[in-house]
């Protein structure tokens, strides 16, 4: 006999009957005894309360300091799902980014594919990608890092030019998705019209696994009392049983702190259920005591709308600095447009064909630092190379005053030299 | 003439003179104004110190609650470049999450290769990855999330066995990887000897782009005062020019709070700028508040170490206790081995073959949550059936000894029962 050793057969069953009765006896205990992860214990995560506020208690429905809940705290989810009308099922939270569960959302595409893909989207002979133009570099970042290749759509004041979407995703299988800021869009700030959002929730598309990247990153980001009225792109996609397509994301990053905020998506259940199985090889859970401190502080829809409205009281003045120094320095002269947003975070600057590069190296010269021109085109190409994004709300009033006064010179400098066919330099 | 409507080329030419002395003018101002991104300004912002604290400075080197700082704030560097040996260049520090960054690592090594590849792995005919058994189950799931073929490795005292690792490497480039957790290794608990470190810090490999996931996990989390000594296995690679192999990872999650740490990794100067560059497109920058609040918490290795004897002195009863009951109750019979860990999370015992998913599913039974049986193989397979891990930290003492008493006798009765061709049934 390999163990007990040394004991006889009988000396076995004797110790068998024992341990038997043993079991039995612990069996009616109805335990409750969890040892299955290296979880450190309440009095060894107590240890660094000292990080914090020893006075916060974060043991809400279950110790937040710890590991685990991989989609969120119920206490946040409940706050934001009000905010973006979805069931709290539909929703992840994320960590402090929404731009890293957008790259995400993608590289899973490229390696797993969506919910209805025939497979990995890597395997595909190629993946092609709609960006609304002007738009978020950085969403043209993550397609040209991913090797999508960008395909323009013109946006005017509604939103992205659908007789053009619509052809496109009507016909090619290899188009897969498409980029939206629906709401004070990046960088025009116009918002999508009622027809726009319907007609991307319902469209036809020859991909059955195309997706719609939904970045409301302006949500509740109104400038004035009277904000603009984003359409429920969710619910529409319902009505047609198109809901797999919307992946809507948001944050608070332009609410609370840009860099410690917290960001979120939402989808279909479907979605949902198979986004958290993958993401569970990729985390144990985001930060939940950020999540808590997040819940707190902004407890409502209400609560929310309130402190936004302070947000509004600093940048709004903002914005109405830049529109009155643009109009009067440039209006009379025909050689510029502008947007004027009612909330979000860009004022998007038209100028004549040929001038934005110039004009953005000319300020950069004189010390004034805007977007790259270009930047709001895929692969940096703005093909009239005439659009200049201006992010008014980082500068002190006296600083935007400056710089605002250095790009409306620079301008007319670039603009009158290019008709007198003269290039301007310093002390000539 | 399009622009400039209805002025004639003498007004445009007095205008081009006002305006380019005007810019001259502006030029010699040595501006510094930045509108490139859509950054809040400092006033909005300080609206939500309402989160934390508002008499906590976050305004060290620049504004760590605005947007940046891709890989990590300077002082927590500064720290953990102490602890882990390594130039703050040669780190990147990410959300709360270790394990993140080594999926985001793999992820990347299939989308895009690694430093040396000569094709992104996802275009390999196959990926091979060593896992030294038993291993952590996480490390062996994100393999199969990305389709890896995983290969077993055999652990003992010393570490992986150094002599199949070799055989194996060195012959087939499509082995990209081994994990290793070389500090008092999940589940074992053993730390590698130096001649291991050494052997897989300078052998040959096959496959040029060969890494070493070095998952540091408990590097300063030691039982008691005398802990093990771990060799420095990124200086051991630089000797032999092989610093591109190691990725270092570690994380405070053990340290501080297990869900709102701070997690870390450190390579090459190459691979770390690599790295960098695709994480740009990933995101903007990890929680740098979470950062800072890590900095001052734990500003040193003296303070790490300070803190760290404190967890020992609560958890460190709990492994003696483990031990003693598991010496009292199962020695005598021989049919059980365990290991005796100086430092880390985990007990690893070892039944008689075939013996460990029945303790496991009648620990279960009886309320006892243990990790499941094969949980520390790849595919969940135990090729013996014979490993449970222990994991002592989080039930209370009081817990611990039931849970472990239980355990003891679920492995009586399921071995005596084995012996006499028995199986047990509760109340029969």
């Amino acid at each position: 006999m390999e163990f007990f050793k040394g004991m006889g057969q009988d000396a076995v069953k004797d110790l068998y009957e024992v341990v038997s009765h043993e079991m039995e006896k612990y069996q009616a205990m109805n335990l409750e005894l969890n040892m299955a992860r290296g979880k450190p214990c309440k009095e060894q995560i107590d240890l660094s309360d000292g990080l914090i506020d020893g006075s916060i208690d974060f043991a809400i429905k279950s110790d937040y300091r710890n590991y685990g809940i991989l989609d969120g705290i119920d206490e946040l989810k409940t706050v934001f799902a009000d905010v973006l009308k979805v069931e709290k099922e539909e929703m992840i939270i994320g960590g402090n980014s929404s731009l890293n569960l957008m790259y995400d959302t993608l590289m899973r595409g490229m390696m797993f594919g969506m919910s209805d893909s025939r497979r990995p989207w890597i395997k595909e002979e190629r993946v092609k990608f709609l960006c609304p133009v002007p738009g978020y570099d950085r969403h043209f970042s993550i397609c040209e890092a991913l090797g999508f290749e960008m395909i323009n759509i013109n946006m005017d004041e509604n939103g992205p030019d659908m007789d053009q979407v619509e052809a496109l995703v009507s016909k090619d299988p290899l188009i897969k998705g498409i980029w939206c800021v629906p709401k004070y869009s990046n960088p025009t700030g116009i918002t999508y019209s009622d027809e726009v959002v319907k007609r991307l929730a319902s469209m036809k598309t020859a991909a059955n696994d195309f997706i719609i990247m939904w970045d409301n990153a302006y949500l509740v980001h109104d400038l004035y009392e009277e904000g603009d009225q984003l359409m429920d792109v969710f619910a529409e996609s319902k009505k047609h049983g198109r809901e797999d397509r919307i992946i809507m994301f948001t944050s608070t990053s332009k609410i609370t702190f840009p860099g410690a905020g917290v960001g979120m998506l939402a989808t279909s259940k479907r979605n949902a259920n198979r986004f958290k199985q993958q993401m569970g090889y990729q985390t144990i859970g985001h930060n939940k005591i950020n999540q808590l401190m997040h819940a707190r502080f902004l407890p409502s829809t209400e609560a929310i709308k309130h402190h936004m409205e302070k947000h509004a009281e600093i940048i709004g003045p903002k914005f109405k600095l830049v529109d009155q120094i643009l109009n009067e320095e440039l209006d009379k002269y025909g050689i510029a447009t502008w947007t004027k947003p009612n909330g979000g975070y860009f004022i998007s600057l038209d100028l004549p064909q040929g001038c934005a590069k110039e004009v953005v190296n000319m300020c950069s010269e004189t010390g004034v630092t805007l977007t790259d021109a270009g930047a709001t085109y895929p692969y940096r190409m703005d093909p009239k190379d005439s659009n200049i994004r201006i992010a008014p709300t980082f500068p002190s009033i006296e600083e935007l005053e400056l710089a605002i006064k250095v790009l409306c010179t620079s301008i007319k400098v670039v603009v009158a030299g290019k008709v007198l066919g003269q290039t301007y330099q310093a002390g000539a």
